[in-house]
C-alpha cells in the first residue's frame, strides 16, 4: 500500500497532503490489525499457536498407539494372554513464555487400570541457548533408545536392557550441544507416582551422558555416546529389576530379580553406538548395572545389551539429531509411505550371586509402513528364549520359549 | 487491489511499470501473510483449527454434565443414597492429517474414584469417503441409542436395555452410507480397562449393522435398524449383566445376573426403530442375548426393550443424522430455548433358567429445557418396579419399587 | 482503502463507476476474509481464541509446580521423609458461549497414585453480570486465603486452618460485586469423588460469604471479610479433621481429629483481613468450627488462625481483586524479577472434650522470586510445634517439633 502511495504520489495522481492522509488511515488499519496477527497458528493435527516475535507459543499434540498381540506358547502353565490394548494415549502440552521460559506437560491415559501416568512434566530455562535447564519430571539423560521418543522408535517396545535406563525422574538437569557433541546431566529423585508417605527418604541419583557425532548429516550419520548413573536407593534400600519379553499386552515378566534387599546404591554405566547409511542403519546399546549392597549382603551386577539394523526399500533413512543425541522423525519420500525392515538380538541377564532372576535372548523381525510423517503401522515378530531362572519371579515355570506376533497402528499429532 | 491497479493503469493514471512494481509489492504481501492465513480458527466455546485446503485440522471440545438426584424409596433395606455428581467431565481432542486420516482422543475424568476413562480413542481413514475406517477404541455399531451421543439423548439415561449394548471396545471397524442406508460392521476385542494381565486370552466379538431412512428430511424422518453381534468371552468364560435403575447418582444395581460361569459365546441382536414428525418423535429398541454355554451348563437368554414420545412445544424437531444412523444436536429457534416433553418405557429382563438377575419395568417422564445448542438443563422422573429377583445381586431386598427425581445441567463445547 | 477510492474519485482520478466496481471489489474481499478474522488467537503459553464479538471463547491454560522438600526431624519415629514431588500438573480448560454462558474444566494429574483430580468443573450464567451463578463443582465462598488461587497464595502451602475451609463441592452458587463490596452464597453436596454409592445420602452445606473493601487501588487496598457455613453430614454422620504441617511432601498429618462419630452438622464461620500498602502487606483470617453431634454425643468445636506480613524489596505490591475479594498474580517490574519476603504465624487446635487432635504452632519464612509473571520460585522454611494430642491420629509419637526447608518452581500458563 505505500509503494501505491508514494507512487500516486510521484506522478501527481495525489497530494502531499492527500498523501498524508492516507498514510495515516494505513497506520491506524495496521494498529487495529496488529494484535490477532501477532499470532500464528499452525495445525499438523495438533495446534500450535506463535507469537511472530517468538517470546510466547503453545502447541498441543499427543500420540495414539494401538496393538494387538498374539502368542505361540511353549508352556502352557505362563498364560501370555493374547489381545488388545492402547498401548499410548497421550496429550501433550508445551509453551514458550517471556522467550526463554518452557515447560510441557504430558498425560498418558491408556494404563489398563485407569490411572494417570503423568510423563515429561518440566519447566526449563533456555536463555544461554545451547545450553538448557529443566527442573520437574523428565528423562534421565541415559541410553540412545530411551531418550528416542516412542513415536520413533524402530520396535515396537524397546529392548530388554531399557529395563536399566533410569528412565522419567523429578530432578534438575543441563543440557548442551555443540556441532557433534552433546553433554547431558543432572540430579534427580524419583518419580511422582513413587509415593513416599512415610516410607522415609526418596532415593536419589547423579547422571551424565555425553555423546559424540563425527558424521551426522541428513542421509549418513555416526553416532557414539556413553553414559553413567549413580543412584541411592530410598530408605527401603529395595530394588527390582523385570521386564515384559518385548510385548506388552502380556502383563508376565520373565525376567525378574524380585525385590533385591539391603541396597545401599546403583551405578549403571552405558555405551552407545549407532550408524545411518543412506537406507541402512545399524544400533547397539550395552548396559551394566552394579548393585552395591549394605555391609554382610553379597553384591550383585547385571548387564544386558542389543543390536539391530534396519532398511528402508523404499529409500528413506533414519533420521540422527545431533543436538539432541537421538533419532527422530522419518518422512516419507512417495505417496504411498515407506517401508523399513528391521532385526534386533537382545538380551538381558539378571542373575549374578544370589539373585536369579534369569536370562532373557530375544530375537525380533520388524516390518514399518509409514504411511505418511504422522501415521505407523507395524508389525513385529519375537523369538523369546528364557533359561530356568527366568521365570516371572517364581510364579510361573522357567526355560519358557515363546513366540509373539504383534501389530501396532500408530498416530501422532 | 487487482481491480485498483488495472483501473489506473486502464485511466493512464499509472505506467505500465508502475503497474509491474505495484503488483511485484502485492505478490510479495501476499505471500508472506500466506503462512498463518492457512489456518482458519473458530470457537464455539472449544476450539478448531483448519487449514483452508482441509488437508489438516485439529478440534478440542468436551461436555459437562452435573447431576442432582433425590430418591424417594420403598424398602428402606436398600439405601439409594440421594446426592449429587459430575456425570460426565470429558476433553476431547479430535483431527485430520494429510486430508484422509482422522484420529479421536476423547477422555471422562467424572468418576468418583478418580479413575480415567478413556471414550474414543481411535486412528480412522476417510480415503475412500463415503466409506470410512477405524482402528482403536470406539463404539461397536449396536443400537440406536448407544450410538447416539450422551450429549443428544432424550433422557438423562439410556434405557435399561442398553445394559445389553456392546458399547466401545478396541477393534477395527467399517461404516458406509448411501442416501437412505448406512451398514457398518467390525471386529472388536475388549476395552482397554479390561486388563488380560495373567487372565489369558481376551474376549473378542464380530458385529454389523444395517439402517434404512426411507424418509430423512430436517422435521420428518423414519428410521429403522437392526443389529447383531457373536462374541466369544475370555479365557474366564463369565460374563454379567447388571444396571443401575436409569439414575446414575446411586450405585445401587437391581437387575443383576451375577457372574454367569462357563460361558462360550454370546449372540445379540438388535432392532431399532424411530419416526419424526415435526415436533413429534417416537423412538423403540428391543435386544435379545443370547448366552451359550459350556457343555453340562444351561443356556440362558435375555431380552429388553424401550420405547418413548417426545414432543417438543416450542417447534423444534429431533435432529436425525441419516449418514451415521443416529440422532444428532437440538437447536432452539427461539431467543428463550426449546422446551421437550417425552415419557418412556423400559423393561429388562435378567431372569431365565439358573439365572435370576431379575426383571426391573420403568417408566420415565422427562422435561428438557433447551437454552441454547449448546447449553441444556433436564429433570427426569422415574418409577421403578422391580421384581422378586432384582435384588442388586442378592445383597439387598428384592421386590423394591422406589421412585427417583433427578436432574441435570450439561453443556458441551 | 475506502479513504483512498474517495481521494481518488474526489481529485478525479477514478469515475463514480470505476469508484463503485472498486467498492464492490472491497466488500467482496472482506467478506471472504471475515469468517476468520472474526477469532483472535492470543498466547502467553496457554491459548485463547475469542470472537471479536465477545460471544464466544475459548482458553486452555495450567500449572506446573515441582517441589523438593527435606525435613530435620525432631523424633526420629515419625519420619517425615524427604523428597520430591509433582505439586501441581493441571490443565484448565475454560470457554463462553452465546455471550451469557460460561463453564470450566480443570484436572489436576499430580496425584501420586495417579488418581485424576477434577478441580473446577462447573457451567456458569452471567447475563446479569455483575451478578454471576455457577452450577458444578466450584470452590465454596470461604476464607480469603482459599478463594486466592493456590498460583498466587504467598507461602508454599496454605496456612493450618485451611483445613476448615470447605474447598471445593459441587452445588450452586451465586456472586455479585459493587464498587468495594463482594457477596457470594450457594448450596452445596459434595465433592464429586466423594462416593456415595450404599452409604445413604450426601451431606450438603449452605454457605454466604461478605467482603467489605474501603480501599481497593492498585498499590494500597484494606480487605475485610466474613463467611459462614452450615453443613449437614451424610448419612454417615462422621466427620474428620487433620492437615499436614504446611509441607505437602510428607504424608504425616500431626493434627489430626479422627474420624468424629455421630455428627449432625456443623458451622463454621471465618474472619479474614487484609492490608497492602505499596510493597508491605498483611493478612490474618480467623476460622471457627462448631461441630454438632447427636443426643447423647458431647458436641465439640475447633479453630485455628493465621497472620503473615510480606515485603516487596524490589517495590511491587500484592494484587488484590476486589471484585473477587482475593489477591491475584504479582507482575515483577524489573527485568530480573520481583522479591518478595515474608513470615508466617499459623495455627490449629484440633482438640476439645472427648477429641484429642492435637494443637499445632507453626512459624513460616518465605522468600519469592518472581522471574517474569507466569515463572516464581519459592522457598519456605517451616518451624513446627505440635503438642502432645499432635500425633498424627495415635500412630506415631505425639510432641514432635520437626523443621523442614521446601523449595518449589512453578509456571502457569
Amino acid at each position: 500500500m505505500e509503494a501505491l502511495f508514494e507512487v500516486l504520489r510521484e506522478n501527481g495522481t495525489i497530494s502531499e497532503g492527500h498523501y498524508d492522509r492516507l498514510i495515516r488511515a494505513l497506520d491506524h488499519e495496521a494498529e487495529v490489525a496488529e494484535a490477532p496477527k501477532q499470532v500464528k497458528v499452525e495445525t499438523e493435527g495438533g495446534v500450535e499457536a506463535s507469537t511472530y516475535d517468538g517470546a510466547f507459543s503453545f502447541q498441543l499434540g499427543g500420540r495414539l498407539m494401538v496393538d494387538a498381540a498374539f502368542y505361540d506358547q511353549d508352556e502352557r502353565e505362563n498364560n501370555l494372554g493374547d489381545g488388545t490394548e492402547l498401548r499410548r494415549s497421550r496429550i501433550d502440552v508445551e509453551g514458550r513464555m517471556f522467550h526463554d521460559w518452557i515447560y510441557e506437560l504430558a498425560v498418558d491415559f491408556a494404563d489398563a487400570e485407569g490411572k494417570v501416568d503423568v510423563k515429561d512434566a518440566y519447566i526449563g530455562y533456555e536463555g544461554w541457548w545451547p545450553a538448557s535447564f529443566k527442573v520437574g519430571q523428565f528423562k534421565e539423560p541415559f541410553s540412545l533408545e530411551e531418550l528416542t521418543s516412542s513415536k520413533y522408535i524402530t520396535f515396537m517396545e524397546r529392548a530388554l536392557p531399557n529395563e536399566f535406563a533410569p528412565g522419567r525422574n523429578i530432578g534438575i538437569g543441563g543440557h548442551r550441544y555443540w556441532d557433534s557433541f552433546t553433554i547431558a546431566g543432572g540430579v534427580f529423585g524419583e518419580a511422582y507416582d513413587t509415593d513416599t508417605d512415610d516410607e522415609g527418604d526418596e532415593g536419589y541419583g547423579v547422571v551424565g551422558r555425553l555423546t559424540y557425532a563425527p558424521i551426522h548429516q541428513d542421509t549418513r550419520a555416526v553416532h557414539l555416546g556413553a553414559a553413567a548413573e549413580y543412584r541411592e536407593t530410598d530408605d527401603e534400600d529395595q530394588i527390582r529389576f523385570r521386564t515384559r519379553p518385548e510385548s506388552h499386552v502380556t502383563g508376565v515378566r520373565f525376567a525378574n530379580t524380585g525385590r533385591i534387599q539391603e541396597v545401599d546404591h546403583t551405578i549403571k554405566y552405558g555405551l552407545e553406538a549407532a550408524g545411518v547409511w543412506g537406507p541402512f542403519s545399524v544400533q547397539g546399546e550395552y548396559i551394566y548395572t552394579d548393585v552395591d549392597r549394605n555391609s554382610g549382603f553379597e553384591d550383585v551386577d547385571f548387564n544386558g545389551w542389543y543390536a539391530f539394523a534396519s532398511w528402508f526399500p523404499t529409500g528413506e533413512s533414519r533420521s540422527y539429531k545431533a543436538k539432541k543425541g537421538a533419532f527422530g522423525r522419518v518422512k516419507p519420500r512417495r505417496r504411498f509411505g515407506a517401508l523399513e525392515l528391521a532385526a534386533r538380538y537382545s538380551t538381558i541377564d539378571l542373575t549374578d550371586g544370589p539373585v536369579t532372576g534369569g536370562e532373557e535372548k530375544n530375537i525380533t523381525l520388524g516390518l514399518n509402513w509409514y504411511i505418511n510423517p504422522q501415521v505407523r503401522a507395524m508389525a513385529n515378530y519375537i523369538i523369546i528364549d528364557n533359561d530356568d531362572d527366568a521365570d516371572d519371579d517364581g510364579d510361573v515355570q522357567g526355560n519358557d520359549d515363546p513366540k509373539a506376533f504383534q501389530v501396532r497402528v500408530q498416530a501422532d499429532f
